[in-house]
């Protein structure tokens, strides 16, 4: 993430990953105050073996597409929600890539940090089956725990 | 794609999965003119051995989130750009999806279209060397083709 | 509705209905996360007899579309305010339905959960005296109970 | 419609009726230049027998709401695109009506058209086996109309 | 204005018209649930002598453009502040009236209020010099009134 | 107006006011390049008898707001349609004015142009009655010129 | 800037050029209620020998626009946020400015004001050696202070 | 500049720069797709002696910000028209820089390209009587260049 102020947004991605059972580190790297740490962190991504990286930042956010500039290791990106402009200037400066860099966009704030962890989840589960089970039982879950009814319907 | 109009944007797709020697399938399924077909088609995806589904829908765009509920396989979606909002309407049906149901979603247009083919590559490449070896050449051959100077710069 | 969490909006349309004593259900159907069940229950609207379908979602909300998708009973949907973009995704995802599968939109948020309620009464009143008589009713009593005069003019 | 300006959107809701066997009339009523007309165009509607209104206004588009605050005959409004802001305009001004005064939106421009025609369709349907049929066939027609495949796969 | 509601921005119109000796009238009208109220009110306006009208109203604010339609008395609208969509509906659906009917729109909220109680002031005192000082004297002690400093620069 | 590139919106003002036999100066003074001429023209405006003055500007459009600020003389804004943002830039410069200084703000474009010399004439009408007949003449023509039907209907 | 209420906003743009030992002015300067003492302050500008004008307005924000026009000193601009459209009329109405009266914008609020003084900072270091020296120090510190962690890793 | 698409709006710039005789280079740097050229060219900067960096980019423009973050340098950043969002996109990636990095941003398209060159040439002009009497004279010229009169006034 681009800031620490982007971790009560990511901690949603962290704690999904975790209840998958995914490895994964959260690592504070800014893309306009940390430029270079930017670049080694991007440079060293496929060599270290990760498989995804998830960005969240917010504003004018370019962590994202500068990761995905710098590295074949796929990027998701989640706009953080800002200030003034409630997350559309984060939404439009990740998501509207050139062609050729690309970066998968998830939605604004809390749910596209869930989001890109479980994609991320989905991604790995192409390939191994443990994650792939683990990940179906999450998805059958949260099918079964939606409620038939409301919580407190109106009484006639 | 959800619509033949969607396929003068979505062929960059295509084109792109081709250069990069992706098998890929190209079809028409409506999430409300076909719905069942929709479903069939998701339901069918994960035991054809698709890697991935890119989706790509304009106006209130229903295909890529509802893809993404019926499959596992991760979905990539593609805003179409619309009549009267210009593709903010795709953006927004696409990528706000609640949180337990992603979709990668990237830009509006041919640029999306393009880079939802080169992230599926990225996904294929973390396990399949060749693949892996084909996106690299065609980064750096991005990167190569980029000139110093503009084409025609001002004389003094 | 589409989540538990739409209810402090929706329960506004279930009072209306009650206020204008016509029968209704109330239930949580999640276009992502039970798209089978929203399926089941849009397939067998017809067959038992509803006249109509008040669908109210937020963010990528397709549960509106898709309902309408899957049968011709009439849906009508209410956009829930969301939390980053305030029901503007809400709203384009559910009124920006390509021509052929309808949704009638009503406001973002309660007055459009009132407002589906009414307009499904006046759907029902065009063949049903006993509803009309007493949407003229409550319209009339609407009309007088406007006041005149702000509740607390400046005295000079 | 607000204004002959406007046919050529609203034709699309004409030619939807006639081919689903609908009998309708076609009138310019202006909200702003014929505030009036439109006052008693809208109080005659439930005496004349009109099961629906359907209402198409561009800009500042109050011809829906005010024809809906008029009649208890259910309105349907289409924002009709305008040419600066290319319909936002027309669908807040339909859209955002205040609780107790519905209107049943659409799309902007033909889409919306068409769907505000084929709501009217279910509409009666509900209660008429014929319409029901014609638009049964209708759907079905359109759901066999999708193909399968875009008009021109490249090849390889 | 069009409900009681919107007193709280309008307030301010009152207060502005009172603090420059302005005779004025301050009730409830309201375009959609007292449609006839309306009418009767815009047509009797001229001949009760109303120099011009104040309309003020919120969402898919009718009033001001409607009460313009009905009386060639000037009509000035004040777009109050919305719930979801923070008065953008409101200004779209006054300031973008059709050619032939004019409102003369004023800023979201309360400075629109205090403005049009100003405009409304400025266009009466082209012709009563009584209105013409007392403006004058109220823009002169508004002009007096910016200080030159910051209340709290910081010291060092 | 603030530049000539606004003269082909501008001179709808222009027609109008010709039309109703309102005499009138169209002239250049532009807030960003003229700025002095700008201060003049708006310390002259009272002295030379103006009544109004229709301020048309495009993108960020300061001459409204600050002729506003330097004469006591009505202000009436026309946003005129900019390149990029359509107008919304325009828009948001002259209506969005603090409270103190009103600029009565109308549509972006022709439609505004017309509104304003329309409102110009209203505000006139109160005290001049050869005015108010013209523009009474003028708004009962515009009433009757609008048409009963579509100009094309389809034929059944 | 244009308003005492918008000091909290502006004193992070006075609170960095001390910190950065950069000598300033802080004046409020209403281009709109005291157009007069605006242009007097703009004309004195370059005599006086100030080498940056820091701007910040709200809402229509005329002020950094009418200073670029009225002295050859460069111009910052803040949008400072509204209340309404949260800044982004404020947005706009800086930074649209036409060709040939340039106004450097930053963004909304407290970051903008922060970069203003930066940019500022900048501006001066290209020719002075002492503040480029501090502000090279000042970047340093920033970028050591990024931390490696977000603060509260969950652990397992 | 991102890439040569962008110099239509860039030799704007460029013009500007050659109307002032101020040298400059032209250079087509991606963010994206050469991002260690960026890199390079950003570091050898301020040793080469560069007073000012202008940086047009368009969609998820990063190059104004990433340059900033890497150069002390001023940046001057100009929103290129983009194909979807006509800019706003771009807008957004640009100006919406956090707090410590900063970009002077200007308007979207051939306008903020003018301006950024008469931004520099501003900025040199505080320290070089040379450029400041050259930037005299042109707005000067510009001032007396606006004409008094549109082009064709309506003749009566």
């Amino acid at each position: 993430m681009g800031s620490r102020s982007d971790w009560p947004t990511m901690r949603h991605a962290a704690n999904t990953l975790e209840a998958l059972g995914i490895p994964f580190e959260a690592r504070v790297v800014s893309a306009h105050r940390t430029p270079l740490r930017m670049v080694e962190y991007a440079h060293a991504a496929r060599g270290r073996g990760l498989a995804a990286i998830i960005a969240g930042a917010g504003g004018a956010a370019h962590l994202p597409g500068m990761v995905a500039a710098l590295t074949p290791v796929p990027v998701l990106g989640v706009p953080v929600e800002s200030a003034a402009l409630k997350g559309v200037d984060s939404l439009h400066s990740i998501v509207q890539m050139p062609g050729g860099v690309p970066v998968a966009t998830f939605a604004i704030g809390k749910a596209g940090a869930i989001n890109a962890a479980l994609f991320a989840a989905a991604m790995l589960a192409v390939t191994d089956k443990a994650i792939e089970a683990r990940l179906d039982a999450w998805r059958r879950a949260q099918t079964d725990n939606v409620p038939d009814l409301p919580e407190d319907l109106p009484t006639e």
